[in-house]
């Protein structure tokens, strides 16, 4: 007999694990490297802790099996894939264990006629483009974390990034999905048809839903041609007005051409010059604002609506790339700035919908307020302008929670009193589950309670995660 | 006392409705118009009677008070929009209320900047279109039922048409919905943000519910500048594999300006010729398929890809609208057909979704055992080739009950065989009710009751409609 119980209880519950899946596929939470429980960016980490034990399925049988049997004993359980939100949405409490799809990462067939790839949601955003690449194919979402982001956290997620305003969010390209609910049965499949109204969409159900009602194991989704022609322009604007215009201008393009509208405020602007070695603004001249523009037309088209723009004074300076590797360049002054944020040492970030015309005077505001409460704060905004999505980083010098508390309460406070939404594409997970109920009425919050106890009457999936225990 | 007690309870019904929402707003289900009672088209009427009682709310209070009141009582309830639907799904029973949204037909707000919409779900698609008209804006859904369908009857069937390969369906373009639950509850609103992550995204719920889980009342819809461009052209091709080929051939196009790709079988040819009058097809000769295609661009762009195909021997003869008479003529022949059809008398009906490239054998083997059965019938066929949907139409010159069963059962096995939908854009209603196992497993129809249980748990809405009554 062990002289810890919980010590014990581990063992018989990665006896019955192994049995399940094979012993290979199991370990004990202890001996868990980082990456499996904290993000690496920092973020949304508060409530992470090592979990009892991880297991890595190998197929959708495997999920369910292990499923079905942590449902039995009332084990939770949490989905985790590439670790990359920034919620908290797959850090697990000491209670859980890990469900990782990383081993299900197997890219399926590509269907070259209707252009759709099966996935398995282990597989990686940046090993799918590779694949599809070969191909001259593109998937429609883009996100900085890339690298380690999956396809079914994606999923889980919603995730947005950078090319929302042409191919629209994961929800607009998951064509068929196939989820494993709490009690290990197996729902969906990888339908191709873009058309299907046989009954309820269940499939949205597990889209956006942070893996709390069902683990998403494999999808097929659409893919898309390699633009034939990619414009790249990096613009310097005088004040937010111009920002906005210039916007409007772009519908001079055929529509559906324009793929990313990235603003920068100078606050931005500055953290590049100062702190980052790598990422160059391409002109010398401080502005109010950057713009990073990408449209998939010839330079001239995107070129006589810029010059239009210099003329009537909205832009003050711009560079369009003329080749891959300026493009790149332009690319690392929006992306590149990861160097910088990290020698401000701890950030509070925030993801906010809001319309584009609100963003100047809501950033201007709650950066004042901000610095009133704590003056050493410096803050930085950036935004998918055409999305409106406005990222707000603040980086206070200090890194408590109650200070953490106080800037949340304080930006939310604001989201809620302009109708916005507290968060555009990064989930509820546990970091913002306080404050669900600023952007969703009580009666709706209430429906998705019924929808999770429906779904998962023992509430073993994702504990905690968007909304507060139900059971 | 009354000699009828039926109509006494009915009496006590009416009395109570109007207290609820006034007197003006109730009639008996006896006194009602046939267009409230059947659908125009003569399809998905198999089930439909006379009302007890119609009510028409103007406000989505007056619709949540009489919803608590039917909820409370138990007394089932059919919304209804335009009636233009194909399966019964707004079709009452003798035992039922219906909900007309007909008097909620305000159309809000258009906001420029973002290009959104504010409408109530008693608009009908010509009103909304013609008010979006003033503005150079269009409505990124069409259909042909547009002088009828009404926006909560589109968003709760999401439907489809004819431009879904450029916009998407009306999934794809609600930002925001309001509904009212069985109970009463208001939840949603008439957010316009792009990117919402905030908990489940619960408006999904409710888009292609057909009216079971919830009564939409009012929503924010995407709406699109005019095109700058629209090149319209009509084509004549030898066999299937061309039809195909310059489905290929056109993603030379930009991406996003292929607006419609529309595939005419010659059974739809001939029934054009010989029972049309109005509609012409605009060249001489025979072909086995007939494609209306419109993309949105210059004319040259589309004559260079059709000059391809027809030295390639793909296309046979080819034909550019010069002029939006000549446009409005070639689109009379894929709309015009309503009067030939009417002379063929009673119709089978299917709208399938399966792999472009299946279509031509599925239509050509469903035709003959079709035939096998009931050597009179004519069989029509067209699709909306890009989105993988067939129409497939049966006019067996009989017409009775049994004639119908037999058909739907081989078509819907074909198509259970192949792994399609029987549903691509009509939704499910009670037509299409007993196949709906044919393309969703048990678990997933299980999952969707456990659905309707959780929102609507006393089964008033809509019942019998997607679902076999559950309560």
């Amino acid at each position: 007999m062990s002289a810890n119980p919980q010590r014990s209880t581990d063992d018989g519950l990665i006896a019955e694990l192994a049995a399940i899946i094979g012993p290979g596929a199991v370990r004990r939470g202890a001996e868990l490297d980082e990456r499996y429980i904290r993000n690496a960016w920092g973020y949304g980490n508060e409530t992470a802790q090592t979990p009892r034990a991880i297991v890595w399925p190998r197929s959708t049988g495997e999920v369910s099996r292990v499923l079905s049997y942590c449902n039995a004993i009332g084990q939770t359980v949490v989905p985790q894939g590439g670790l990359s939100g920034v919620v908290g949405g797959a850090c697990a409490t000491a209670r859980d264990v890990v469900v990782s799809l990383e081993r299900m990462n197997g890219i399926g067939e590509i269907d070259d006629e209707s252009i759709i790839v099966a996935v398995e949601a282990g597989a990686t955003l940046q090993a799918i483009s590779e694949r599809l690449a070969e191909r001259r194919l593109v998937f429609p979402v883009d996100i900085g974390s890339r690298a380690t982001a999956t396809l079914g956290g994606m999923i889980a997620s919603n995730a947005g990034g950078l090319n929302v305003v042409k191919y629209g969010m994961m929800r607009q390209n998951v064509l068929g999905l196939e989820a494993v609910l709490a009690d290990g049965t197996v729902v969906g499949g990888l339908g191709k048809v873009l058309k299907d109204n046989a009954g309820y969409d269940l499939k949205h159900i597990f889209i956006g839903s942070e893996g709390t009602l069902g683990i998403v194991t494999r999808a097929t989704v659409r893919v898309f041609d390699k633009p034939q022609a990619i414009s790249t322009a990096f613009v310097g604007v005088a004040c937010f007005a111009g920002v906005a215009r210039l916007l409007r201008r772009l519908r001079q393009l055929p529509l559906g051409t324009l793929a990313a509208y990235e603003v920068m405020w100078s606050s931005y602007g500055q953290l590049i010059r100062e702190f980052c070695t790598r990422a160059r603004i391409p002109f010398p001249t401080d502005c109010a604002f950057y713009l990073l523009i990408e449209a998939h037309v010839e330079c001239d088209a995107i070129e006589r609506v810029l010059a239009e723009a210099l003329e009537s004074g909205e832009a003050i300076d711009a560079v369009v790339a003329k080749s891959e590797r300026e493009r790149a360049a332009l690319w690392l002054v929006r992306e590149g700035s990861g160097e910088g944020l990290r020698k401000l040492g701890s950030l509070v970030t925030f993801d906010i919908s809001l319309p584009l015309a609100d963003m100047p005077l809501f950033v201007e505001q709650a950066s004042r307020e901000v610095a009133a409460l704590f003056p050493a704060t410096r803050s930085i905004a950036l935004a998918h302008g055409a999305d409106g999505n406005l990222h707000l980083i603040f980086a206070t010098g200090g890194g408590s929670a109650e200070e953490r508390l106080a800037i949340d309460h304080l930006v939310y406070r604001k989201v809620k009193e302009i109708a916005g939404s507290i968060s555009a594409e990064h989930g509820i997970g546990t970091s913002k589950r306080p404050y669900l109920g600023y952007s969703r009425s009580a009666a709706e919050i209430e429906l998705m309670k019924r929808l999770k106890s429906t779904l998962d009457p023992k509430g073993i999936l994702n504990p905690g995660k968007v909304l507060h225990d139900v059971g």
